[in-house]
Protein backbone atom coordinates (compact mmCIF):
# COMPACT_ATOMS: atom_id res chain seq x y z
CA UNK A 1 0.00 0.00 0.00
CA UNK A 2 1.51 3.46 -1.20
CA UNK A 3 1.70 6.74 0.67
CA UNK A 4 -0.12 9.70 -0.03
CA UNK A 5 1.25 13.03 0.86
CA UNK A 6 -0.32 15.15 3.49
CA UNK A 7 0.28 18.85 3.64
CA UNK A 8 2.60 19.72 6.08
CA UNK A 9 2.21 23.63 6.99
CA UNK A 10 5.27 24.31 8.17
CA UNK A 11 7.19 22.59 5.30
CA UNK A 12 4.87 24.73 2.98
CA UNK A 13 5.69 28.17 5.32
CA UNK A 14 9.71 26.83 4.93
CA UNK A 15 9.71 27.51 0.94
CA UNK A 16 8.81 31.65 1.29
CA UNK A 17 9.83 34.67 3.40
CA UNK A 18 7.70 37.80 2.11
CA UNK A 19 4.98 39.29 3.73
CA UNK A 20 0.99 39.21 2.78
CA UNK A 21 1.40 37.18 0.02
CA UNK A 22 -0.97 34.31 0.68
CA UNK A 23 0.32 30.74 -1.26
CA UNK A 24 -2.55 28.11 -2.35
CA UNK A 25 -1.85 24.55 -0.54
CA UNK A 26 -4.76 22.67 -1.59
CA UNK A 27 -8.23 23.12 -2.66
CA UNK A 28 -11.79 21.89 -1.49
CA UNK A 29 -14.77 21.94 -3.97
CA UNK A 30 -14.62 26.08 -4.83
CA UNK A 31 -12.55 26.97 -1.82
CA UNK A 32 -8.92 27.73 -1.18
CA UNK A 33 -6.25 26.81 1.63
CA UNK A 34 -3.59 29.87 1.85
CA UNK A 35 -1.22 30.11 3.80
CA UNK A 36 0.47 33.69 4.47
CA UNK A 37 2.82 35.38 6.47
CA UNK A 38 2.29 38.35 7.94
CA UNK A 39 4.08 41.29 9.98
CA UNK A 40 2.74 45.34 10.07
CA UNK A 41 -0.57 46.41 9.56
CA UNK A 42 -2.58 45.70 6.18
CA UNK A 43 -4.82 47.89 4.61
CA UNK A 44 -8.91 48.66 5.87
CA UNK A 45 -10.80 46.46 3.02
CA UNK A 46 -13.96 44.33 3.29
CA UNK A 47 -15.31 41.00 1.07
CA UNK A 48 -18.58 42.17 -0.43
CA UNK A 49 -19.64 38.16 -1.21
CA UNK A 50 -17.80 36.20 1.20
CA UNK A 51 -17.16 35.60 4.95
CA UNK A 52 -13.20 35.50 5.54
CA UNK A 53 -11.22 33.00 7.54
CA UNK A 54 -8.26 33.72 9.37
CA UNK A 55 -6.55 30.20 11.75
CA UNK A 56 -3.29 31.41 13.23
CA UNK A 57 -1.16 28.88 12.88
CA UNK A 58 2.24 30.45 14.63
CA UNK A 59 2.47 33.42 16.84
CA UNK A 60 -0.11 36.18 17.09
CA UNK A 61 -1.85 38.82 15.28
CA UNK A 62 -4.92 41.10 15.79
CA UNK A 63 -7.86 41.79 13.10
CA UNK A 64 -9.11 45.53 13.45
CA UNK A 65 -12.96 45.96 12.94
CA UNK A 66 -14.68 49.18 12.66
CA UNK A 67 -16.24 48.80 16.30
CA UNK A 68 -14.41 45.98 18.04
CA UNK A 69 -10.71 44.37 17.98
CA UNK A 70 -10.18 40.58 17.68
CA UNK A 71 -6.87 39.27 19.07
CA UNK A 72 -6.09 35.72 17.60
CA UNK A 73 -2.57 33.36 18.36
CA UNK A 74 -1.96 30.15 17.71
CA UNK A 75 -4.61 27.31 17.66
CA UNK A 76 -7.33 30.00 17.32
CA UNK A 77 -9.30 31.27 14.51
CA UNK A 78 -11.95 33.93 13.54
CA UNK A 79 -14.44 34.49 10.66
CA UNK A 80 -14.74 37.98 9.16
CA UNK A 81 -18.14 38.39 8.22
CA UNK A 82 -18.98 39.21 4.23
CA UNK A 83 -19.19 42.72 3.70
CA UNK A 84 -17.58 43.98 7.17
CA UNK A 85 -14.64 46.15 7.13
CA UNK A 86 -11.25 44.47 8.58
CA UNK A 87 -7.48 44.92 9.06
CA UNK A 88 -5.39 42.35 10.08
CA UNK A 89 -1.85 43.25 11.86
CA UNK A 90 0.65 41.43 13.54
CA UNK A 91 3.46 43.12 15.64
CA UNK A 92 6.23 39.99 14.93
CA UNK A 93 5.94 37.60 11.77
CA UNK A 94 2.77 35.42 12.19
CA UNK A 95 2.22 32.62 10.37
CA UNK A 96 -1.60 32.03 9.35
CA UNK A 97 -3.69 30.09 7.14
CA UNK A 98 -6.79 31.35 4.93
CA UNK A 99 -9.72 29.90 3.44
CA UNK A 100 -11.61 31.51 0.73
CA UNK A 101 -13.32 30.85 -2.10
CA UNK A 102 -11.03 30.74 -5.41
CA UNK A 103 -11.05 34.70 -7.06
CA UNK A 104 -11.12 36.05 -3.37
CA UNK A 105 -8.67 38.82 -3.53
CA UNK A 106 -6.51 39.52 -0.67
CA UNK A 107 -7.43 43.07 -0.55
CA UNK A 108 -11.14 42.93 -1.07
CA UNK A 109 -12.45 46.10 -2.08
CA UNK A 110 -9.29 48.26 -1.40
CA UNK A 111 -6.99 47.39 -3.95
CA UNK A 112 -3.62 49.06 -3.67
CA UNK A 113 0.12 47.91 -4.09
CA UNK A 114 -0.41 45.17 -1.70
CA UNK A 115 -2.98 43.00 -3.56
CA UNK A 116 -1.19 39.87 -4.46
CA UNK A 117 0.08 39.46 -7.68
CA UNK A 118 -0.98 36.03 -8.76
CA UNK A 119 -4.39 37.83 -8.31
CA UNK A 120 -3.73 40.25 -11.23
CA UNK A 121 -2.26 37.34 -13.05
CA UNK A 122 -5.15 35.35 -12.92
CA UNK A 123 -7.10 38.12 -14.25
CA UNK A 124 -4.94 38.71 -17.12
CA UNK A 125 -5.40 35.44 -17.72
CA UNK A 126 -9.34 35.10 -17.50
CA UNK A 127 -9.46 37.80 -19.63
CA UNK A 128 -7.18 37.29 -22.51
CA UNK B 1 -12.80 49.54 21.73
CA UNK B 2 -14.19 46.46 22.71
CA UNK B 3 -12.72 43.07 21.97
CA UNK B 4 -14.43 40.24 19.87
CA UNK B 5 -13.86 36.38 20.67
CA UNK B 6 -11.73 34.22 18.74
CA UNK B 7 -12.35 30.68 18.67
CA UNK B 8 -9.92 28.65 20.46
CA UNK B 9 -9.53 24.94 19.75
CA UNK B 10 -8.34 23.86 23.22
CA UNK B 11 -10.82 25.58 25.09
CA UNK B 12 -13.59 23.89 22.43
CA UNK B 13 -11.80 20.13 22.96
CA UNK B 14 -11.92 20.99 26.58
CA UNK B 15 -15.92 20.49 26.83
CA UNK B 16 -16.27 16.96 25.02
CA UNK B 17 -14.76 14.22 25.53
CA UNK B 18 -16.86 11.61 23.32
CA UNK B 19 -14.97 10.04 20.10
CA UNK B 20 -16.73 10.76 16.45
CA UNK B 21 -19.04 13.07 17.83
CA UNK B 22 -18.10 16.63 15.50
CA UNK B 23 -19.23 19.76 17.13
CA UNK B 24 -19.84 23.26 15.06
CA UNK B 25 -17.61 25.73 16.28
CA UNK B 26 -17.64 27.93 13.11
CA UNK B 27 -19.45 28.71 10.14
CA UNK B 28 -18.57 30.09 6.78
CA UNK B 29 -20.81 30.93 4.00
CA UNK B 30 -22.30 27.97 3.81
CA UNK B 31 -19.49 25.55 5.28
CA UNK B 32 -19.28 24.76 9.09
CA UNK B 33 -15.87 24.28 11.04
CA UNK B 34 -16.68 21.09 12.97
CA UNK B 35 -14.05 19.74 16.10
CA UNK B 36 -13.95 15.78 16.58
CA UNK B 37 -11.73 13.48 18.73
CA UNK B 38 -11.32 10.35 16.73
CA UNK B 39 -10.20 6.83 18.40
CA UNK B 40 -10.28 3.73 16.83
CA UNK B 41 -11.25 2.62 13.14
CA UNK B 42 -14.18 4.35 11.24
CA UNK B 43 -16.90 2.93 8.80
CA UNK B 44 -15.71 3.08 5.22
CA UNK B 45 -17.55 6.23 3.74
CA UNK B 46 -17.32 8.60 0.89
CA UNK B 47 -19.72 11.70 -0.16
CA UNK B 48 -20.70 12.41 -2.92
CA UNK B 49 -20.90 15.80 -3.13
CA UNK B 50 -18.03 17.42 -1.68
CA UNK B 51 -14.69 17.13 -0.96
CA UNK B 52 -13.61 16.37 2.96
CA UNK B 53 -10.83 18.59 5.01
CA UNK B 54 -9.09 17.07 7.84
CA UNK B 55 -6.57 18.88 9.69
CA UNK B 56 -5.25 17.80 12.18
CA UNK B 57 -5.06 20.06 15.55
CA UNK B 58 -3.35 17.62 18.34
CA UNK B 59 -2.01 13.98 17.94
CA UNK B 60 -1.53 11.40 15.11
CA UNK B 61 -4.15 9.76 12.76
CA UNK B 62 -4.55 7.97 9.41
CA UNK B 63 -7.06 7.98 6.59
CA UNK B 64 -6.88 4.74 4.64
CA UNK B 65 -8.01 4.74 1.16
CA UNK B 66 -9.05 1.99 -0.87
CA UNK B 67 -5.34 1.95 -2.88
CA UNK B 68 -3.53 4.44 -0.11
CA UNK B 69 -2.82 5.68 3.11
CA UNK B 70 -2.37 8.81 4.36
CA UNK B 71 -0.79 9.27 7.80
CA UNK B 72 -1.57 12.78 9.53
CA UNK B 73 0.16 14.68 12.45
CA UNK B 74 -0.43 17.84 14.13
CA UNK B 75 -0.29 21.11 11.60
CA UNK B 76 -0.90 18.73 8.77
CA UNK B 77 -3.86 18.55 6.17
CA UNK B 78 -5.57 16.24 3.74
CA UNK B 79 -8.63 16.58 1.69
CA UNK B 80 -10.16 13.75 0.38
CA UNK B 81 -11.62 14.27 -3.03
CA UNK B 82 -15.69 14.14 -3.73
CA UNK B 83 -16.80 10.54 -4.05
CA UNK B 84 -13.57 8.54 -2.95
CA UNK B 85 -14.34 5.83 -0.22
CA UNK B 86 -11.91 6.35 2.83
CA UNK B 87 -11.85 5.28 6.73
CA UNK B 88 -10.17 7.29 9.36
CA UNK B 89 -7.97 5.92 11.79
CA UNK B 90 -6.24 7.02 15.28
CA UNK B 91 -4.61 4.36 17.49
CA UNK B 92 -4.54 6.84 20.29
CA UNK B 93 -6.94 9.96 20.91
CA UNK B 94 -6.61 12.20 17.88
CA UNK B 95 -8.05 15.67 17.65
CA UNK B 96 -9.24 17.15 14.35
CA UNK B 97 -10.80 19.81 12.52
CA UNK B 98 -12.83 19.13 9.91
CA UNK B 99 -14.42 21.64 7.54
CA UNK B 100 -17.99 21.00 5.57
CA UNK B 101 -20.36 22.18 3.97
CA UNK B 102 -23.75 22.31 6.03
CA UNK B 103 -25.82 18.83 6.17
CA UNK B 104 -22.55 16.94 5.44
CA UNK B 105 -22.92 13.62 7.13
CA UNK B 106 -20.27 12.31 8.79
CA UNK B 107 -20.85 8.86 7.96
CA UNK B 108 -21.52 9.65 3.99
CA UNK B 109 -23.22 6.87 2.15
CA UNK B 110 -22.53 4.23 5.02
CA UNK B 111 -24.92 5.26 7.45
CA UNK B 112 -25.09 3.01 10.99
CA UNK B 113 -24.67 3.90 14.31
CA UNK B 114 -21.35 6.26 14.53
CA UNK B 115 -23.40 8.74 12.34
CA UNK B 116 -23.71 11.99 14.60
CA UNK B 117 -26.88 11.96 16.33
CA UNK B 118 -27.36 16.06 15.50
CA UNK B 119 -27.86 15.32 11.80
CA UNK B 120 -30.88 12.80 12.67
CA UNK B 121 -31.92 15.65 14.61
CA UNK B 122 -31.36 18.22 11.99
CA UNK B 123 -33.17 15.81 9.44
CA UNK B 124 -36.15 15.16 12.04
CA UNK B 125 -36.65 18.97 12.12
CA UNK B 126 -36.05 19.75 8.67
CA UNK B 127 -38.68 17.15 7.61
CA UNK B 128 -41.15 18.38 10.74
Amino acid sequence: MNNKNSVNFQEKFSKFSEHWSPKVIAEMNYYQFRLVKIQGQFVWHSHAETDDVFIVIDGEMSIELRDSKVDLKIGEMFVVPKGVEHRPTAVNECRILLIEPKGTVNTGDAGGELTAKWFFYCRQTAAA
